[in-house]
Parts: C-alpha cells; sequence; structure tokens
C-alpha cells in the first residue's frame, strides 16, 4: 500500500517509520508546508519520497493526516476534494470541529477520525522515532460513519503500530481528553510558569528541583503551534475541566490553611488510588502489544 | 563511624544502603517503631543491627532522622537529650518549625538540619535503593549554628551520596521547597482526584491516557503519612504558591475561554522556557556526580 502522510513531525515521522518498517506501507510519501522538516524527514528515512499534497493524495492509497488541529481544520476538506477511491485519517487530539467540517461530504464515509493516545514533549522530525505508539491505545469516532472497509483499514494500521483500538462518539472521546490528556499540558505548563515567575526574584531555585519536579512539569515543554488550536477547539469541555481542577486545589489549600489534618489525609487517600489505574495501565500495555503481534500474525 | 538511622522507609533506607556501601558508615544501626520495617530492613542489609532509640543514639557517632515532619518535630528534642558528643541531622522537607523547637538546646550546635532533595512516590523499606542520591542536591539550613565540624561530617555524607551542598537560611528553605516540591505533590493529588471523581461516571476514561498523563500523575502515588505533616508545617508557604498557580489556571481558562489564541500562545511560549532549566539540571546532575567523586578521592 502506498501511505501519504501530510505532516512530518513527532507523531507524523513516527508513524510513518513503523509502518514502513513492519510492512503496512510499501511505499511512504511525504508532505510538509515546512522544506527544512520534508528535508530532515527525507534523510532520516522517514519518507522515501516528498511530494506536493495534490500529487502525494492522487498517488497514495491511504492518506494520513498529522498536522495541528487548527491545520487539520482546512486541509482535511480540500483533501476530500481531492480523493477518489483514498481513504483518509486524521490523528488530532480534538475531534468534533473536524467531523462536523466535513459532514455532507460526498466523500465523508472514505474518513475515518482517528486519535492514537502517545506522543512526548518534542516535536519535529527529528523527534520522530520508532516504537512511539506500542502497547497504547488508539480512539476511532464514529466508525458507524465510515465505510467498514475503511474502519477495517485504519484499524488494521493501528494493530501494526502495536496498538489497541477503541471505539468511541466524537463526542465522549472530546469530553474525556480534556481530562487525561489536555488538563495534564495546562497543569504543566501553570506550573512552569509559576515557578519561573518565582525564579525572577529567588535566582537559584531550581538548584532545589528535583525529580519529582521535573515529571509534573515535563508537558510544559510542548508546544503552542500544537497546543493552542487543541485548546481553543475543545474550550468548552477544557473550561469545565479547569474549573474542577481549580476548585480541588482550593480545596486543599482551605483545608491545609484550616489545619484540618484529617480532610487533607482523606483528600491525600482518595488521590492515592490512581496507583490502581496505573498498575492496570501497566498491565494493559504489556497485553496490548502481545494482542497486536497475534493478530498480524493470523 | 558508627551511624545510627531513625526511620528506615525509602529515604534512611537509601540513605543507609549507600553510607555503608561507600565506606561512609563502618556500622548501620536501624532504628524503626514498626517492627515489621525493622525485621524487612535487617533483611534487606539496610541495617546491620537494629536497636531502641536510646540504645542506638548512645553507641553512635552520627544519628540521622529519616522520619516523616510530625514525628521529627516529637522526636529531635527527646534524641538532643540523649546525645552526649554525636552529631545529629534530620533528612525533612520543612526545616522552620524544626529548627525553632530546639533552638535553645544546650546541645544545638550539635544538630545539622539537611533536606536532601531527592525521593520517589514510594515508600517503606522495600522502596530504597542505592543510587537514589546521585547527581542530587542536598541543602544544609542556618550552617552557623552549628559545629563547624559537625557541617563538615554532613557536607561529607553527602557528597559520599554523591550529592552538591548547598547553604541557606531556614526560611528560603521552606518557601522555596513549596515551589519546586510541594506544590508538584498538590498538583499531581488534585489531578489524580479530577479524572478519579469522572471516573465514577465514565468508567473506561482513563483508557485513553498515557505517558503525558502517568508523568503529571505520578506523585499522586505518595503517602499521607508523610506529605500531611509537610502541609501543615509549610503552610504559611503552601497558601501562598497554590494562590499563584490557581490564579495561573484561571488566567489560562479565561484567555481559552475568551478565544484570546494571542494569550494562550504567550503562556504557553513562556512555560517552554523550563526547557532551558530541565537542560541545565540535567548538565549540573552530571557534573555533580564528577565532582562528588573528586572530592571523595582527594
Amino acid at each position: 500500500m502506498i501511505v501519504s502522510v501530510i505532516g512530518l513531525g513527532l507523531i507524523g515521522g513516527s508513524i510513518a517509520l513503523d509502518l514502513k518498517q513492519r510492512g503496512f506501507a510499501d511505499k511512504v510519501i511525504g508532505v510538509d508546508n515546512n522544506p527544512m522538516h520534508a528535508h530532515q524527514a527525507k534523510k532520516l528515512g522517514i519518507a522515501d519520497e516528498i511530494q506536493d499534497l495534490r500529487t502525494a493524495v492522487e498517488s497514495s492509497h491511504l492518506v494520513i493526516l498529522a498536522i495541528p488541529v487548527s491545520a487539520c481544520l482546512k486541509s482535511l476538506p480540500q483533501i476530500m476534494d481531492m480523493v477518489d477511491q483514498q481513504i483518509v485519517t486524521d490523528l488530532g487530539s480534538t475531534k468534533e470541529q473536524l467531523i462536523e467540517s466535513i459532514a455532507n461530504h460526498p466523500k465523508r464515509k472514505q474518513y475515518v477520525p482517528a486519535h492514537p493516545m502517545a506522543g512526548t514533549e518534542f516535536s519535529g522530525p527529528q523527534a520522530a522515532h520508532s516504537g512511539l505508539f506500542d502497547g497504547k491505545c488508539s480512539i476511532i469516532c464514529n466508525p458507524e460513519d465510515s465505510d467498514k472497509d475503511a474502519v477495517n483499514v485504519i484499524s488494521d494500521m493501528f494493530h501494526t503500530l502495536q496498538m489497541r483500538c477503541v471505539y468511541m462518539d466524537a463526542e465522549v472521546h472530546d469530553r474525556q481528553t480534556a481530562y487525561v490528556s489536555h488538563l495534564s499540558h495546562i497543569s504543566a505548563f501553570a506550573l512552569s510558569l509559576t515557578v519561573l515567575q518565582k525564579e525572577k526574584k529567588d535566582k537559584h531555585i531550581f538548584e532545589l528541583a528535583s525529580g519529582g519536579f521535573d515529571s509534573t512539569v515535563r508537558l510544559a515543554k510542548s508546544s503552542a503551534e500544537m497546543w493552542t488550536p487543541i485548546f481553543h477547539q475543545n474550550k468548552k469541555n477544557i473550561g469545565k475541566v479547569l474549573q474542577k481542577y481549580i476548585d480541588t486545589l482550593q480545596q486543599f489549600k482551605d483545608r491545609i490553611e484550616n489545619d484540618d489534618h484529617e480532610g487533607v489525609d482523606d483528600l491525600i487517600n482518595d488521590a492515592n488510588d490512581i496507583r490502581r489505574v496505573l498498575d492496570e495501565k501497566e498491565r494493559t500495555e504489556a497485553e496490548t502489544i502481545k494482542n497486536a503481534k497475534r493478530i498480524r500474525r493470523a
């Protein structure tokens, strides 16, 4: 199969590498507005060829959009106008608006909205690497609105990436990612800003930071180019989730200030239940890799 | 040198292992209120002997307190009453109240308040491991109030652990750790609580969580036994820091809800400056290990 990847950064580059190495794609055509990224991607073996968007779409069987969600919103309708029999998917973090944008397109059934739940805080072709998706979960939204064959191709693609597929409504997807992905990023950005602000007066404050700080703030390295459009497209859900997070922080603050030790103990003991979730996740990831290998062999 | 370690959990156990392995301690005497922990510590080679507090203090040259800060506040004055020539240190996360509690003790100069900036989200003797402190920073507070020889022993101890020492006023220490350590923990606890609350209605919400979520929430596994007393003892600083964090989150929320894309870009671009800090930290940690080895050889 010939696969075009639009956007050769962390996500697009990583998917291109594994689809080629694992035999899903016979050829990867790369498309990138940034000539430097296109050049790097060719050099790093991410793409076999670099082409312009129209030529790439016309000469491939599968088109994968891996660009910021704002750019997706502009490009997806244009790409749908170009396709004949091609299947189109995107990997963006928000789904409702994008699906709405081509709801009445005559080729709608050839489009499969997806979101692989994997990434790092780095960006660009040099951040791309094999194995980024191994063991993780990929969401396919509103599968009933796509051709069954198209959905099968995309789920095969995710199994090649050693992922498990979860099918859900776009509205549920956008609400849930606000909790487990978008909120984590805002909490890290805000933590970074709070301590950087303090650094202006206390120059050596970061001397004291240890591994725990690094861990909670790591995502604050993520780029505005990618995240501002996500926050914008998902503002309805993010507003609600941020309010709940702020309320919980306020609860901590009140109980600490009122010497309510038992109340603080209760909050921490409840929060500790995350151990169950993280242990379960670890087991699921190992299981997913095993199952994905089995499915591919079958 | 004979070293007594009071509290054989993650911190006490890890320090005992490396002080013995690296030749700083000829013998480690362990003390723990929890007989199970004492038994495990003996079995894991953390302590050569288990003794009661008074016998341990009386038969050692150096006494290290590695217990929750609330327990420290009770035990330190009792231990200072027991010592003859012994040097005493503690490794707690808050310093002002503890120092205040023995400010007028006749043996005050034999006490060196310290805080090694290292840890994990796990606890108990089984979480203890060699190398926990390598490359990190250790704070020694108000060194002018301790005997010079006592300070030298403690800084030698930290160099054995391959740490660098930073000297500062206890008041500055408590303010700065509120930013770079205590806030990270509360942000993780609150994040955990926010998503766990949502899980009650959306059972499969954690299916979507990926590495970024794990990273920001990891510290929420930490125990109430350790953290409630820290938040209590440092409530003045934590209250202020939490308010700044909440204000920054509110700023994000307002800008996202008002479609102020440029304003959100500005916040994220400013937060990205954390890259400089984290890169610098990585360099410093490598340098610290090199220097600590050089100092020990000299």
